[in-house]
């Protein structure tokens, strides 16, 4: 058969195309399918996070940032600009070039790795028994033709949960795919779902004019960050960017025509409520994509939220079938399904070398979180309140980018460093993070957490004066009560 | 004698006055003595670093770089800018009210930790033998004063270094001083240094419109730093920034009147040239400030090029007198001098109690490096020259900004971060970075370095999408030639 693979990848995202980059390094032969096409229906490699996510929403929001800082910061550095305007098209190319540069990027590694792509959807068919080998049918447009391959790493990624009570039209009523390609700015915008997307969206178009609300079915702002830092962010999303944030809310209906939309909400308080907007954007989560990928033909064990069921070494119920990314449990964030693909490939590799247990595994309790608002907000390891509700006892380093001389000099002073550390060892359980920058800081958090640091190892190692990072210095200082700037 | 303190410390810069709230966060009873003036004539705590130095530096680098980005970069992004000026009295006014906080800030400081401030210059006097304990002298306004303590902690700092070929006269010639209080921007500016003073100031005011010439001695531009991150750094400060830097110059004197200063200099093909501007900035390096502190007196040993003699700990010659920061060998940084502050607080409090040598120390060796031009420049640990001048065998990996997702969202694509590690043990003996916050991810570097990280330890480590320290993810990687994105 000359279309036998060793390895086939299904989906292109930032765990895909990784994973099958790996493959290839590591000498297997691979193929990656995927079925992403671009808003003029070419195909487009990457995925959610580079098509419709992290990097375009990246793009928009350092632009609108700039818009943000010439309109309200530039007057106390003494920089003063007479008629300010955007030109949101041009916004919007810029964004656009920025992706396409990477989506083809991708295509280029895969040549240089040898790595074969196929444009469809791929359906996993069924095993032969004779070589052990899976067939996969990719179909496009009409057209369907067949590979095979040794092992298979589904990558499938997830797409936006749907909303009965405020289904996406594309018009009025957008998915992130459609906020993220608005041609003007709308005088009224309304966003259900304040978590990441809700808030790097809302963040984005608010800076650019229009009027944000977001309204937000859990009673707690941000409630998988830190009790601190949601409050912290909290108050400076809405007074600093100006978002307006309903939390406890219960979307009734939402109705549509050319005017807008008019959503009826019954609020924390339990009233009803109307609101109209020109333009709706629905992020309340996303959903594992397993459609049309022949998980119950081939008996491909699914848990009943409807993720891939793997072990903690992304290997499903079927033999030499793995599943990595959103498709499966952990965070969705690109990082870790890169990370569990660079795994998975290790491993398939480390198997067809006879050592089957040598190679990688991704610690889902390291995993850096970021939203990218003004203030940015970054953790990783645990939060006090799961803490405290694990009964483990603990201490607490704070330092305030007020205090920080690099704040300072940014003007950019909202926000802290919290260390949290155990209490009779030391060792660093948890930092959390709200403030500028922190989505470069969190890195060093990362790494001295993965080399198991206590937070008397951070605050005798020396950090750049003036810096950020000097923050987190200060709070792992504090956790032994000896911060100097505080 | 109710002026016996436990410790005296002679300076309140970075390295003074957190050694002076160190030993009183120890308990030690601490006079901090210092003599710096602002330009009110007024008491100012911090010294060079937070009055004329990194903090002022900073906050003029932003503002500039505000202004930079507006004119520059706004048109890319969409956004439209009629009418762009810049009010540098009100910019120097910001400046000003930054230092203003943070050297107030350390009053408050010093009052909350109950260190004694006399302002004042300090000469060591003499031992008492009776009490082992010595005497410093504090002069102010022609009124002196006696103050005694167990332990001295000399922390003077250093002063700019004197041409005298270009004498600093204040108005057209200028140190790091006048260069940030100037209300004005020169049509043509030179600089006389092309290191990190020469570099900074030199951005600020050639981003605010200064035609700028940095005329430099050495015949290699930024020899301390990685060969191949000054060649990248040069080509994008001279490309982007637009700075005209000439190496391998020798001055050969400076006239200066009312229309500005003239400079006659041999250039690096020893031709003569001569160069006109209206302000002329001497950034040669700076010298160790023993002036008054009566070290000859003491005796004090001082090595040939004027720094107070000490071994690793900061001990100098003298019993109980110590020296830290600018005043000493190593780095004249900041935060090395802070370090070093807390470390011989630390090792103070500890012989007090009896455990002589179980306290703080430092290592020169895991410091970061700054240069806040744009591109920013850090690095840790040793460069690639170094090694090869040290026959150590050594691997290399380099990722280009060009290929970061959140490098080409922010524009920002100009530089690389390049791991260097053991050929042998993979553990990594340098970072080195130009480009965007790298001032920033430096401190993930230290920290790496600090645990002796391998390469392969900070390849296997996740690092947050999209982030610029991926960066430093793929650098690792590619020690390995694993690299995913290049």
């Amino acid at each position: 058969m000359d279309n036998l693979f060793d390895v086939a990848v299904i989906g292109a995202g930032p765990g895909g195309y990784v994973a099958a980059i790996r493959c290839a390094q590591l000498g297997l032969n691979t193929v990656c399918i995927d079925d992403w096409k671009n808003g003029q229906g070419k195909p487009s490699l990457g995925g959610t996070c580079l098509n419709v996510g992290c990097i375009p929403s990246k793009a928009l929001l350092e632009s609108s940032e700039n818009f943000e800082r010439a309109g309200h910061k530039f007057a106390e550095h003494g920089i003063r600009v007479a008629g300010l305007s955007v030109d949101v098209p041009a916004m919007i190319a810029r964004k656009d070039k920025i992706v396409k540069a990477f989506t083809g990027g991708i295509g280029m590694l895969f040549k240089k790795n040898k790595v074969t792509a196929i444009h469809g959807r791929g359906t996993l068919q069924k095993r032969a028994d004779k070589d052990d080998s899976w067939e996969i049918r990719v179909s496009a447009e009409g057209k369907a033709q067949s590979v095979c391959a040794r092992h298979i790493i589904i990558a499938t990624g997830s797409t936006p949960r749907v909303l009965k009570s405020a289904p996406v039209d594309g018009m009025n009523v957008l998915d992130n795919a459609g906020a993220l390609a608005l041609q003007q700015i709308p005088g009224k915008l309304a966003i259900i779902g304040a978590g990441v997307i809700g808030l790097e969206l809302g963040s984005v178009w608010r800076r650019l004019g229009a009027e944000v609300t977001l309204l937000e079915a859990q009673a707690d702002f941000l409630p998988a960050a830190d009790e601190q830092v949601a409050k912290e962010a909290y108050k400076a999303l809405t007074r600093d960017t100006g978002l307006v944030i309903h939390t406890g809310v219960e979307i009734s209906s939402t109705r549509t025509d050319e005017q807008g939309v008019e959503i009826e909400y019954v609020d924390r308080d339990r009233n009803a409520q109307k609101l109209k907007v020109d333009k709706l954007i629905v992020a309340v989560g996303r959903v594992p994509n397993t459609t049309g990928l022949g998980a119950e033909e081939t008996g491909l064990k699914c848990d009943e939220r409807g993720y891939i069921s793997v072990d903690e070494f992304c290997q499903t119920n079927l033999p030499d079938v793995y599943a990595i990314g959103d498709v499966v449990r952990g965070p969705m964030l690109a990082h870790k399904a890169s990370e569990e693909g660079v795994a998975v490939a290790e491993r398939i590799a480390s198997i067809r070398q006879g050592g089957a247990d040598s190679a990688g595994h991704v610690d889902l309790g390291m995993m850096p979180w970021v939203i990218y608002t003004a203030p940015e907000i970054a953790w990783v390891g645990k939060t006090e309140q799961a803490l405290k509700a694990e009964g483990i006892t603990y201490k607490t380093g704070q330092f305030p980018f007020m205090a920080n001389g690099r704040a300072r000099a940014l003007g950019e002073t909202a926000g802290f460093v919290k260390v949290l550390a155990d209490a009779e060892t030391d060792r660093i359980l948890g930092v959390h993070m709200v403030g500028p920058y922190v989505s470069e800081m969190i890195a060093e958090a990362v790494v001295a957490m993965e080399f198991s640091a206590s937070s008397e190892d951070l605050a005798r190692i020396v950090h750049a004066h003036p810096s950020l990072s000097e923050s987190l210095h200060e709070a792992a200082l504090d956790a032994d009560k000896r911060a100097i700037h505080i």
